[in-house]
C-alpha cells in the first residue's frame, strides 16, 4: 500500500528557541505546501548529539496519525558527505540526516524500510541554492514538503539502502549477578533515564537499582515514596528512570549522564 | 445551550521546552481528533505549582474563542488517586489535574459549572494502557480530543462536583492603615507581579506601594518614570506590578516571590 | 494589485516562553481570525532590542508564502506615542512598533511601503480597552486579526510614511587596508554573526578575518577545519560569521557582540 501523507509534519531539531531557525523551516515548508500543518515536537534537542534525538523520536513517532511525516534534524555533519535518510515505518516517514539518528529511533521496528536521497533529487525538486551551513532550511524542508503533499513518494527518494548506525546508544549487559546499564539522560523534571529496558526489568521478581551507594527497589509511581525520597520505576517510556519525589533527581542525587548503575534481583539472580 | 466545540485545543503545562513531552501530547490528540488545531498557551508553567498555573490560566482562558478547550497538566500528584476535573465556563472548557490549578483559574468565574471524570470514562475511550507517571499524554490528551471533537459532552464526563482548593493563592488582606498583599511571582521581563488587585488600587486616591525602604507611586505605564526607575503600576493582567522602567525589577529591587508588600493611600486611609 | 491574505501569521517577540503572553495574543488572534493559522517565528528575540529582531525577521519574512502577515513585537517604548507601522513588501505584510525593527527588517528591499496606523482605527476595530503595558495583546493581536481575514486592507491602516529608524545596527566601513566590521550577535550554537555581508567577502580573492590575536581563513563549511578549530564563513543569511566546529565560537574564542573585527584580502586589498 503506497504511503497516504495526512499533511501532518512535525519537526524535531537542536536549533533552540531563541532563534527563529525552527520558524524558518517551517516557512520553507509552508512555501511549498500550504495546506500542511506543523506541530513542533521539539528544538530543545542536545546539540550535535543524533543519538539522543533519535531515542526521543523513537519514543514519539508512534503517537503521532498515520501518514505524519516526521522531519528530524540534528546535524553535525551538515556541509560534508552525509547522506539524507529517509524511513517509512507503520505508514509513517521519518527523514533525516543519515548519522544514526534514524537507526536509533527505529531501532525497535523491523518493518521499516530506509531509501538514501537520490543525488539529483534537489535538481528535480528545483533546489538551486543550498547553503554549505543550513540543510534544515534548503533541503529537509522543501523534501518534507514535497512528501506531505504526495508530490514526491517514498519509493521515488532514492534507493533502498540500511541506516548508518556510527554510534549507537550503550546497550546493557547482563552477568550472573544482574544487570550493567548506565544513565542516557536527564529530563526537564531531573528524572533520570536509563538504558535499562522495562523487560529487563520485569525478568527481575524483586528488582532493585544500584547507583553509587544507593539501592533503590523499583517502584510504580512517584508517590510510593515520601516527598524528597529517591526512587526507581519503570517510566512511561519504557526505560528504568531514577527520580526523586517532588524534586529533581540529577539534583538531589548529583547524577549525570554517562554514570554507571546495576538492576538486581532481590531475591537473587 | 450544550457546549459546541470549535476545533481549538490549548495546551499548558510545566513540561518545559527540552524535551519532547508537550509535542508527544499534541500527537496523541491529533491521532484521536485530526482536525483539531492545538495552539501551544505555554510550557514553562513553574515545576509542580498548580497555584500558578491557575493563576496564569485564569489571566488567558477568555482570550481564546468560545469552544476552546483548554487543557492544563501540572500534575505532582500524578499516579496518586487525585481526580480528573472538567470545567465548563462561558461557553468554554478547562481541563486539568484536581488539585486547585482550575480553583485559581476560575476564582473569579461564578458560573463555572464543574465534572469529576468518572471512573469507567477511560475504559468507555478504550484507554486500556494508562502509565503511572505521564497521564498528560495517556489520559488527558485522548480526554481533550474527545471533548474537542464533541463525541464527548461535558455531562457524560462525570458527576457534578466542587474543585478542589487544597493551597489558595495567599489573598490580600485589609487593615486601618492599608492593604498588605505580597509578590507572587516574577515574568520573564523581571516584572513582579503581586496579589493585590486593581479594584484595590482603586480604592486609594494616592495609591502607593511600599516594599522593604522602597515607598513608589502607582503609575500608568513603564515610561511615567526615567529609564532604569522603580514604579509601581496596575498591569495588563489586572495586579498591581513592582517594575523598572526598561530592566529587570526582580534583579534591580532584588525581590522575590513571597516577598510582603504594602498598599497605602497618601491621602490617608 | 492589492494585498492578498493567506491566512497564515507569524509571531515574533521578545516574551520569552516561560510565561503564556505569546500563547494569549494567539488567542485574541484567533477570537477575531479563527480561521487564521499562526507560526510561532520566536519569542525568544533579545529584551527589548527592535534592531536584532529587525536583523532575524529580515532573515525570515521570505521564507513564508505571499499573504503572510509577519507580527513582531519587542516594544520597549510600549505606552509612549510611538506609532504602529505596517510594511507591504513582496505581497506580504509586516506589523510592528515604528521603533527601528522594520527600518532593520525591510533595509535590502526598494519596494516596501509603509503606512503608519491612524489614530482612529482602533475605535473603528471596536478595541475599546487597550492596556499602557500589553498592546500585543490589545492591539497587535487585533489588527493582525483584521488584516488576515482582508477585513482591513493595507491602505486603510494609515498614511503612508516612512519608516523610524533611530538606532540601525553598526555598518561595515571600507578602508585602503580592507573592511572593519563588528559581531552582532551570538546564535544559539555559539556561532557569531557579523555584519559584513557576502558581497564584501566576495569582494576579496583571498579573505581573512581578523578578530583579536585570531586570523581565520574563509572557508566553505565548519567541517573544512578540524574538530575544535575555529575558522570563518559567510553563512545562511548572508553574512561572515566566526565559528569552531563542532563547538561555540562565543565560548571558545571568548568573543561577544560588540567585538570589532576586521576583513582582509589575504592577496592584498
Amino acid at each position: 500500500m503506497p504511503f497516504a501523507p495526512s499533511g501532518l509534519i512535525t519537526l524535531m531539531t537542536d536549533f533552540g528557541t531563541a532563534d527563529p531557525f525552527a520558524g524558518i523551516v517551517s516557512g520553507r515548508i509552508l512555501s511549498r505546501s500550504p495546506a500542511s500543518r506543523i506541530i513542533d515536537l521539539g528544538h530543545g534537542m542536545p546539540m550535535g548529539r543524533p543519538d539522543l534525538a533519535g531515542f526521543w523520536l523513537g519514543r514519539a513517532w508512534r503517537d503521532f496519525p498515520v501518514g505524519t511525516v516526521h522531519l528530524a534534524v540534528v546535524d553535525p555533519g551538515v556541509g560534508t558527505a552525509r547522506r539524507v535518510l529517509l524511513a517509512l515505518a507503520e505508514d509513517r516517514l521519518l527523514l533525516a540526516p543519515d548519522n544514526g539518528l534514524l537507526a536509533e529511533a527505529l531501532r525497535d521496528c523491523r518493518t521499516a524500510r530506509y531509501f538514501a536521497m537520490a543525488a539529483d533529487l534537489p535538481g528535480r525538486l528545483g533546489l538551486t541554492q543550498i547553503s554549505q551551513t543550513f540543510h534544515g532550511r534548503d533541503l529537509f524542508a522543501p523534501l518534507a514538503a514535497a512528501l506531505a503533499t504526495g508530490t514526491l513518494a517514498p519509493e521515488d527518494f532514492g534507493p533502498p539502502t540500511t541506516p548508518a548506525d556510527p554510534a549507537p546508544l550503550p546497550a546493557p549487559t547482563r552477568d550472573a549477578e544482574g544487570i550493567s546499564g548506565e544513565i542516557l539522560l536527564a529530563d526537564h523534571f531531573g528524572n533520570l533515564f536509563t538504558n535499562i529496558g522495562a523487560s529487563l526489568v520485569a525478568s527481575c521478581r524483586q528488582p532493585w537499582a544500584i547507583v553509587g551507594t544507593q539501592s533503590l527497589a523499583v517502584r510504580n509511581t512517584y508517590a510510593d515514596v515520601p516527598p524528597g525520597a529517591p526512587l526507581a520505576l519503570v517510566n512511561a517510556f519504557g526505560v528504568l528512570e531514577l527520580a526523586v519525589n517532588g524534586a529533581s533527581a540529577a539534583t538531589e542525587l548529583g547524577l549525570a549522564p554517562g554514570t554507571p548503575l546495576r538492576l538486581v534481583d532481590g531475591l537473587g539472580a
